[in-house]
């Protein structure tokens, strides 16, 4: 709030497209998606109408007892849309509760089966899975938890992949994801207390958009089912479309005991959230009512039918026109022209998995040293982002494009011009 | 889920008023304001406008570096309409994350001006206050609770006022809230380590409607200034005109540290929660960047517009043309007609606060004791209900009423006589 006495916030009026407006009818490219929840563009025909639609209907309704038709239909896309495996869907408001709905049942699923010592999470370092108590004690970024650690449940931290640094110093054709030998280890240890692991799939947001191969996945849920342990996938931030395909687990074959959603469901219109799970998980909480077996969670506005609506439509949007094809070019020229970022003397990697993609600025490109945590290189370089036009939120020294998915190849590039006028003019 | 086996969820398609239509064009009356969030009925044409209007502009901006009018304009009159020490708002998305918000600020506090020992809190027996991890960990209710009690932060339940019941044998007229006792002693035995308490002010929800008188509130608040403790008034089912005030803090002159809202806050159209505090606990948190000592809380869709924007048009509502001073004769028939529901032999107590009344079944009325769990009389009456076009949704075998502000006298006489035929039908 401090930094506010200098730099106040910006009024944001509008939104059209990829483009917000301020008050003063300053336009700024949506870089980041308003924290990468924007798919479609801001102001979208479709996804206003179909808002305006349900709002003449009901917009909302308890869902307890009750059902609404946008409901049935969200639950019946995710579960045609997502693996095989996943069959029911739970619905809350929010990443954090979507995580911490699949923590509670992961816990009661143990328990009403005979495994109540499985009680502890395993997470990645530098992972992210939101901010209440319980999802926060997932994460794997000190700054997120520092101070709140007395009060955060006993879990597992794990050093995971970090490809850009890679330990084993391999390169991508040469990795065989030896990173997981740590996890690898955690499971055979832990086995008898750990009820789940949880991931950011292939891309490790709040971390700094660290980019990971689908290989460690793979490794993961083998490793997980030999030693009888749930994977959580926190689909949150790359979910519907962003890496390019519609979710991480369904593109690469992989089937997560529970999966999150949130953010870009409702493509950036209004808070919603759903976690998914397979029929073995469901089927121990069915039962005669005096047998207590429920799962017991309830937000009031879980299901909201307006953002239901918005959810639907967009889900059709992604899924019709050949919209995840038109896809491809844009994802090559974000890939062939950010590259161009690589020429820069602070640039330590330029790194891409899909419409994600990020530069990762070092003080020192042979020896990867990182500047100095009071320099702020990621704070001055936001700042001269907004002077021209680019609202940017560096994640430290990272700095990143997850845009809305229907910015065109030429936005693209201006984009990452952008970016690269303002590194320069900030570090040289 | 196996209930719906024999009993399917209703299928809700349209609200208006105070009513709900389902697929049929089954008509009910929305008893519980579909979980305690519609204020002002559904399908309010100033609602929906005001929302339209918002969805012309932008649906939703992220709220980090960036602000917005619907947002400034809420959090503005929250602080207007709350009691003087609460001069700042921080927004989250449901009820759950409102508490959250509040623990970790009060948690931070107290480590960053040196006393960090502080990292409990004291709820009530039968607290409701949220089911995050975070939130579940201030619960008195075992149902809740039970099932992930390992997980739960270490926190203190004291018992509180239970007046039907009360243990003291006193009547309100001669009650002096004798039962601040445990309270006291929790505060005095667990000051070094008690970071806050956190209630339900008036009336405890989940509970089952159970009600208590304000003089409790006044000791709380004497109490916990006398030991350093900060005092959470979670206000999520209680504000924003329930009680027949705005707030209950505002209505009795009192300070709570901080107060957590939602539900009511977008006339039951949107998730949406706010926190606020004092300049005391804010000051805490303000420094220079390198300091870090800034509250860290994201959730992507904080301070959603479209929410806000229906969030100042139902403040707006509430606080023009009389609406308050409109409420008394509803309060008035409520508690005069709804007194006929003591003539049931199974009417343990009818008791009201406001807009909210309660009736609780006992199998005699006499001992007052209770109907066996197995029995689900409550249950039985839910579905007496949908048959006679009312939807109740009974906590236990406490049948309550909790309807929109804007049911008529009439309604309310009809509401209270379906719920007497209700009852004697099932137990009859």
């Amino acid at each position: 709030m401090k930094d506010h006495e200098t730099v106040p916030p910006i009024l944001i009026e509008r939104g059209e497209g990829v483009y917000l407006s301020d008050r003063e009818g300053n336009k700024y490219l949506d870089v980041i998606s308003s924290w990468w929840v924007n798919l479609l563009g801001h102001n979208h025909p479709r996804l206003n109408a179909a808002l305006s639609r349900q709002l003449d209907k009901v917009a909302h309704v308890m869902f307890a007892g009750v059902t609404h038709q946008p409901a049935i239909d969200l639950a019946e896309r995710l579960v045609a849309l997502t693996p095989d495996n996943l069959k029911k869907v739970f619905f809350s408001d929010n990443g954090s509760t979507a995580v911490e709905v699949a923590v509670k049942m992961s816990l009661q699923y143990w328990q009403q089966t005979g495994q109540g010592s499985k009680r502890k999470f395993a997470h990645l370092k530098g992972a992210y899975h939101g901010e209440t108590l319980g999802a926060l004690s997932l994460c794997g970024i000190d700054m997120f938890r520092d101070k709140f650690e007395p009060n955060l449940m006993a879990n597992v931290e794990v050093q995971g992949p970090d490809c850009f640094r890679c330990p084993y110093e391999l390169k991508p054709e040469s990795c065989q994801a030896e990173c997981f030998e740590p996890m690898h280890q955690t499971l055979e240890k832990h086995k008898e207390s750990l009820a789940g692991v949880i991931v950011e799939p292939l891309v490790q947001g709040a971390a700094g958009m660290k980019m990971y191969p689908p290989l460690y996945l793979k490794k993961l849920q083998d490793a997980c089912k030999a030693h009888n342990v749930h994977t959580i996938y926190d689909e949150i931030a790359v979910g519907f479309g962003r890496t390019g395909s519609l979710f991480v687990c369904g593109e690469h074959d992989l089937n997560p005991t529970f999966l999150c959603l949130s953010k870009g469901i409702t493509s950036g219109y209004l808070p919603l959230a759903a976690t998914l799970t397979e029929d073995e998980i469901y089927s121990a909480f069915y039962g005669e009512f005096s047998e207590m077996k429920l799962f017991i969670h309830s937000h009031s506005y879980s299901a909201n039918p307006l953002a239901c609506a918005v959810a639907n439509e967009s889900l059709s949007i992604l899924t019709g026109d050949d919209f995840l094809e038109n896809l491809k070019p844009k994802i090559r020229v974000l890939g062939e022209y950010g590259n161009k970022l690589n020429a820069l003397q602070w640039c330590g990697e330029f790194r891409q998995t899909g419409m994600i993609a990020a530069v990762e600025l070092v003080a020192n490109k042979k020896t990867k040293e990182e500047f100095p945590f009071e320099k702020r290189v990621g704070y001055q370089i936001y700042q001269e982002g907004l002077q021209r036009g680019a609202l940017m939120r560096p994640l430290g020294n990272v700095i990143y494009f997850i845009p809305p998915l229907v910015i065109s190849t030429d936005q693209i590039q201006m984009m990452i011009d952008t970016a690269y006028d303002c590194i320069q003019a900030v570090l040289d």
